[in-house]
């Protein structure tokens, strides 16, 4: 059995509701596909939710991480390909508002995710869920968890296979908040097993 | 019990799917909120959609009638608030392609739905489906066959009920024809059933 | 010499710009293609708006009506081809917001625009224009505006052509709002100019 | 005076027209805020493309390097804030499709431009046209280029300054190839010397 952490956001700015935060704590204790899934919910907040983050891997030291994230706007999955070192956007839950900051001053331009996006993407497809690898993650707490993990996973030489999903809003989002593409929380739900269903196999 | 004639279409021009053939194949036949379902094709041909709609309406004598359409990138709901004495648009499937023809030269400019189409937004939204009014049945086919119904409803000055529903791209849809937001069949289907829940119920 | 009216509006809820009166006030005045332009701008007022639009023409006894509207999100010039009798949508600026209302109690369901919108819009792509007829005005203040002074046309029984033309942001708009296309006031203007260039010419 | 080479691209796949061929063709030779300007076509050929960037820039030795990029579907000027070593997507006019390919076996996952972008960003929104910076060059013809240029100045340790910017199509292309929003010619070329009068100005 392997452990993986599993991560969503609590609702951004002035959203109620963030459908990454419902899919975590639904799929928390789980075993999939030989995975024990570890949920755990970020904070909005570019100070603190990359530190926690750390903290989570130092403590859970799981074989795969995947954060997941809200990507307002998008209608299909999208398995992240690179993480780059930037933060700037829109203010944060605490107020911060960087522009044009890295990430890391020692940290590589991009580091391109371990997860097996492509035969993600594939099998979502197979599924029935409209997916596309997406090649960018922003530069906002979405990029910036991504980076912080991948940047730990290569600095501490590790073998942690590590990663983001990009996931459309729920159709209660879209209820709440307008005019936005959605689906519904199940399909939300399944499409984030489908993809842990793409991990390699433990059967031990 | 009363009759509900329900209506898709066959797949548009190049698509190879049409998501409210599907769902009118499964609900021919079923009984839903004191509604008896007659499901019928309509082909997607600016000549014989609408005598064919016609024809259904004088054969089956249904107290309802609603006719179902694809919108290729809504991504919501949206029962359509009126029909326009306008054909223009596209070529369909067998070559007709009218540029600002009306449909019936002794018709009304427009006609409006007498579905309830307020309340049946109302139900979606409270079963969690995204949906909203919707201004414009484009001038294709489905403002066609809905400007045909209610043009007939009202000059045989029937007691028939009558209206449109456009819907949005199935994820099947989407993962053969691109870059349009979906839902999944099942979403489709049972904010369908919930439109048919906002009729008037009959007990017998 | 024939007289044209033509209005635009004041800055709709929270925008602080509206292209359209900036069009108006520069173009008032001008003799284009054997036109007078009256110009005047309308008030964001569903109690309002209509009223004044039908004042105006009255005092003014136009040969030609064109009122102007923004439409955010559209990114090509869209004469409209109907008004219907609905007013329903957001609150305007003085807090009314109607909820499926009729505008004119004994009025049709629709009218359509006299405006020779066809040949605008071939006028338009000739001089390198992005256009096409939009088919529905909406529900808000650009179809009441419009579907008032065809009623009125209808009603008075008189000569009077009118109509409806929607326009994108213009890059100000875009700039201090935010995601929307936009064009440059020049091309918003010069294409304004075009659409009167279709009307029919008269010398004298 | 310093030397600034100038790319665009030929028309892609099933398109006739490519608007950054007709604004590199016209400034092509002039002298803009201290820079000669050349300008030079690249092929859409993910084996050429990079390869003839390349011997442009060993044979002009430019001070700066500017590719332009159309970005179907934007409607903002977009600075590309980094290049990612992927090639992936659609087929190239050459038949090529490469699928999550490097670009350079012993690149960086990725570099940033080193054009002033947070510059251009301002001084485009300023003279009034929208605009912001991209995180995303995609993984097509345009990162290639952009990646291949940036590469060759690290490897080369020199001091060229690179990078690329896309732009919104024309109204042109636009008129041709259907629904995506469109500036004019005039207005793209003046950003594209908005950009270039961002750069550090050289008197002699």
């Amino acid at each position: 059995m392997k452990t993986l952490l599993l991560t969503g956001f609590e609702p951004f700015l002035q959203l109620t509701v963030n459908p990454t935060m419902k899919i975590v704590e639904e799929l928390n204790g789980l075993e999939i596909n030989g995975h024990r899934i570890v949920g755990k919910i970020l904070p909005v907040d570019f100070r603190a939710s990359g530190k926690e983050l750390l903290q989570l891997l130092e403590a859970e030291k799981p074989d795969v991480h995947i954060s997941l994230g809200l990507a307002a706007g998008r209608y299909k999955i999208t398995p992240e390909r690179v993480a780059i070192n930037v933060q700037d956007g829109d203010v944060d839950n605490k107020g911060n508002r960087p522009v044009d900051e890295v990430i890391q001053a020692n940290g590589e331009p991009g580091y391109f995710s371990t997860l097996p996006i492509r035969k993600m993407v594939e099998k979502l497809i197979q599924n029935g869920f409209p997916a596309e690898v997406s090649n960018t993650a922003g530069t906002y707490l979405c990029n910036n968890v991504m980076y912080e993990a991948l940047h730990y996973a290569q600095k501490s030489n590790n073998k942690l296979i590590s990663g983001f999903i990009h996931i459309p809003a729920s159709h209660e989002l879209a209820i709440a908040h307008g005019k936005i593409p959605s689906w519904s929380h199940e399909d939300l739900k399944n499409s984030i097993i489908t993809c842990i269903g793409a991990l390699e196999h433990h059967d031990n």
